[in-house]
């Protein structure tokens, strides 16, 4: 089996499985109690923290641990909301009416932002904008966003990464941007990025990003099945608790604590910071000559790759390749031995043409055709050759099928 | 180190490790992607399902996993809320006015359901009614919490066995109880244990404890650090998800499936299907000889024991050492080499005498010098004598400063 799907994700590196398998054994004291056993189990979760936080350059006072990327989408959504419905209470003591909170997003958030958001509108609880991507591009325009906030603007939620097609989004210009808005409104916008599919493949620094709360989701790069969250300083009174109980991770998020898959999600991104670098060059190097290897078997004016952005993560190629019969699934599912995606691998195999794809340039028979390859740390040349070979022989056996029908 | 305190957590059993280092080589594929790594993972989730179902006696469809106990409470509190406001809204539709919901817990429960519980009520989302203990034998008597209920309670949540005292209380009278009143007033009441500390000590089958929802955390039963929740008849439209996204767990809580720990406490949950009966022999024999020695050493005078029900957890002790100067967490802390709690181990070390001894029988005094000491499936005699016989030394030295002062 050959592995191409690393935006679904990753094995765990080799280091992470040792810290994870030590700290069952290790670290399986509740962090709460006073003994040795609790005091042992409280310092691996700060040392995790730590490194959590140094990997995209936060305070570690700053990190929360989650059970994954999801819900720490899910928890931003819920305290921007809280946190304008609290400070609306106080608005309307001084004769103020009452308005929903408003919040901006895009056409292509990953369903952990757009579920949620979408039952807050449905239950009528607030209003959604979702800004469309450039459609030449794929990118996020920062003006598009300023357009798009109102008063009642509580929360400005964009990806860092685009899971399906590696579009980077522009982060920092959308943050320096609402926030010049957000002065002239005297309103308070909190602004959150899903870094899921950018830490690991390129550098990810909370300060330069400009923003508020950013989620994280270890099995995105080679951590374990769990998430952390980065509130700004978290200590102010404008960011609300999801989960309430024994007062774990300070108060910000009961239950005790996953010390041994927070142990694993520390090692992870400490080998991110001290080695992005590296990951990030042997990924392009392998997606590069995929890319060029497809080209050369196919022919450049048979396929297309369908991330246009000068801006993408190193490792995502999602390319269509072009004609009658050869839809993304039917090449994948025919390519025996392979793993790759069509559409968001998060949802179970969908033989709809990719929502994403559609909401930019990309026609419906090309987004039908769609498949994503994504490369990880250790992709080689060789496999990258197999791979297209495997493509090339299905490709030829579906097009026989349809001369055939 | 000798450990008594297996209320606040357990070292994973030894074949829950095994499951678990296996699961994060062989079972880290996405379990939604179509492929053989995913389709792996998914199998290997599946059957524990099966485990953890069959060892409550419920259908495998009927059991999420979530990220602990702790999420699992906050979630059927949530869903209650849900439910009723969106049964409410077709109800105004024909007139009715609106009145809040009204949820029946009682005084002792854990912190992961009086604190999201508490917070509604302070939203004014909610009216909670808390209905105290029987103060003699500390257990919630069903007519009690027959009388709390009103037409628009929508919750009974009452925990199966107590952290601190591990008083059981009835759950399957109170259901009854609920559900012949809930016939008459032909409403909707949800009914939910939290089983965090029932679970691999006493039986439990939710058909014969007649909830509709029960909570399970993995490492009060030698599993890992995440939970489950069974919800009877999961399919209907009662009930909501909490976490939304990418359709897991078949659209009940997003979020890339936490593959090696779900295999942990699939394990861990085949272990007490399988063994119930010797780790109740083995904790409740060790218990036993605990309180027994206790009277031997310091005299039945000069102790208390806390728990004065007949039905008890087989593993807990919850004593009192009379006197001036002998706060349980003096000596506690004092008894080094030995681990053992104060009040619930889930805050982290509180000195205040506990809540929960408070609100029965127990006066300050006794309630300040209340210590729990828990046993596990292996903790012998000979431990057992090592401890009162330090629990003995530390109280004769704290007595000599007393009297010194
Ligand atoms: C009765 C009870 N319920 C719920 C919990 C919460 O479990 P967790 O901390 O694993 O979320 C605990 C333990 O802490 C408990 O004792
Ligand atoms: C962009 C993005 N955000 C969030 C998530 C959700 O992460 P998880 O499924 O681990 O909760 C994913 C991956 O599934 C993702 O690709």
């Amino acid at each position: 089996m050959l592995y191409f799907d690393f935006n679904a994700t990753t094995p765990l590196a080799d280091e992470v499985i040792e810290s994870i398998k030590d700290a069952l054994t290790v670290g399986w004291g509740n962090p709460s109690s006073k003994y040795d056993a609790g005091l042992q189990a409280r310092m691996l979760i700060e040392e995790a923290r730590n490194n959590v936080a140094a990997c995209i350059g936060a305070a570690s006072r700053d990190i929360i641990f989650t059970s994954g990327g999801s819900e720490s989408n899910n928890w931003v959504i819920y305290s921007a909301v809280e946190n304008y419905e609290a400070s609306c209470i106080s608005r309307s003591e001084s004769g103020e009416t009452y308005r929903k909170p408003h919040i901006v997003t895009t056409t292509v958030e990953h369903d952990s932002i757009s579920a949620p958001l979408q039952a807050l509108e449905n239950k009528g609880k607030a209003d959604i904008t979702k800004v469309p991507i450039n459609k030449t591009i794929g990118e996020i325009v920062p003006s598009d966003v300023v357009a798009a906030i109102q008063p009642n603007t509580c929360l400005v939620t964009i990806m860092m990464a685009n899971n399906e097609t590696g579009t980077i989004m522009p982060i920092r210009e959308i943050s320096s941007a609402v926030r010049r808005i957000e002065n002239k409104l005297s309103s308070s916008i909190m602004i959150h990025t899903d870094a899921a599919q950018a830490i690991g493949k390129i550098p990810v620094n909370v300060n330069e990003l400009g923003v508020d709360c950013l989620t994280l989701a270890g099995h995105k790069f080679y951590g374990p099945r769990i998430g952390a969250l980065y509130v700004k300083n978290l200590n102010n009174k404008t960011f609300h608790p999801f989960i309430l109980g024994g007062g774990q991770e300070n108060g910000w998020r009961a239950g005790t604590e996953n010390t041994p898959m927070i142990v694993g999600l520390g090692k992870a991104a400490a080998l991110v910071r001290d080695y992005l670098n590296d990951y990030t060059v042997a990924m392009e190097d392998s997606r590069d000559y995929l890319e060029i290897k497809m080209a050369e078997i196919f022919g450049n004016k048979n396929i297309t790759f369908n991330c246009k952005s000068p801006n993408k993560l190193p490792n995502t190629c999602n390319v269509s390749i072009l004609g009658k019969g050869l839809e993304g699934y039917k090449v994948v599912k025919n390519a025996k031995g392979f793993c790759c995606s069509t559409g968001s691998a998060c949802h179970s195999g969908n033989c709809e043409p990719s929502k994403i794809l559609l909401s930019f340039h990309v026609g419906k028979d090309v987004a039908r055709n769609a498949i994503r390859i994504s490369t990880g740390r250790h992709t080689n040349r060789k496999q990258i050759d197999s791979l297209v070979m495997e493509l090339r022989k299905v490709v030829d056996d579906l097009k026989t099928t349809v001369e055939k029908e």
